[in-house]
């Protein structure tokens, strides 16, 4: 039996990421999920227009995108508790710096991107930051035979519905291949 | 230790859904994992420029977004594996419509939202078509005291460096709270 539900999104879970961006001149981190893929190298980060973050970006062209590690719970989540207006998070994390110079990156973090700004998609209260991954890197710890293996980044899946941090369970099937049975009939 | 990766995507994993759309004249699927969230109700869904269901969506300005149960993994894998073009999809599955007359639901997806084409966001190879959710369905078995319970629908999570699905594992934390206790620090 379906339930009509008025017009509540419900495509999650999506990875919860750490974004970096350069903000008055000094390194600052927001806690994002709502994010998008657009091509095979363009990602999308939606911001409230609100965020101390938004104007870092503007300026820059810059950011990074982090993936945090079950492990990184409470640090990912207070980074989402905060604002960069009136606690300063440049010192929070170690970081790192690539081929842009305004891009603050998390060691900690297992997987990072670096983003060049490629368009704003504006709406009434977000900005949704396209970017185009200039770089990306990965710690030994989470490679498999030279590819990013997911089961090891071990990333936190955020849900609205139920306002929880998921985590990533087994392997079910490969892509692009089980579906080949049905072809047959 | 840190490896660059040349600009790899590593944004994973999205829910794997099927996108329902109307072309010319009748139902037809596509397998859709490179999704995204832009504002409380309006999603994204890439696809490249050669889809057969692209036009479709353009000239009805109408879709649907269907998510599967990790049951419907091998019906989800061939829908992404044969073009409309060639093959006829519309008897597939058992559908419904909302209040869009022109985006077909499937009922063996525990959840459905029909979408309203908001705006198409332009890329050289692919259409980024941006809906507003008009609606949303849900199974009585995926509700947990009303609310879509993600553990319920147990949703394909796609993995592009692995090309595997995955399921969903267990709940790690609340979200905008487990940080707090940083916050006295």
């Amino acid at each position: 039996m379906k339930n009509k539900l008025s017009n509540e999104n419900v495509l999650y879970p999506t990875p919860t990421v750490l974004v970096g961006a350069t903000v008055n001149g000094k390194p600052n981190f927001i806690t994002i999920a709502h994010i998008g893929i657009m091509t095979h190298n363009h990602i999308s980060m939606s911001m409230g227009k609100t965020h101390y973050t938004n104007p870092g970006i503007k300026e820059n062209k810059t950011y990074s995108v982090n993936i945090p590690s079950e492990s990184l719970v409470t640090e990912t989540d207070y980074v989402g508790l905060v604002t960069g207006n009136k606690v300063d998070k440049s010192k929070l994390f170690d970081l790192f710096y690539g081929e842009l110079k305004t891009a603050p990156m998390i060691k900690k973090c297992p997987v990072n991107m670096e983003c060049r700004l490629e368009r704003i998609i504006d709406f009434p209260n977000h900005d949704v930051f396209v970017g185009e991954i200039i770089a990306t890197y990965a710690d030994d710890l989470v490679l498999t035979s030279g590819k990013v293996d997911i089961s090891k980044i071990k990333p936190l899946l955020f849900d609205m519905p139920l306002k929880k941090y998921w985590s990533l369970g087994s392997a079910i099937a490969d892509c692009w291949n089980i579906g080949k049975k049905l072809k047959s009939k």
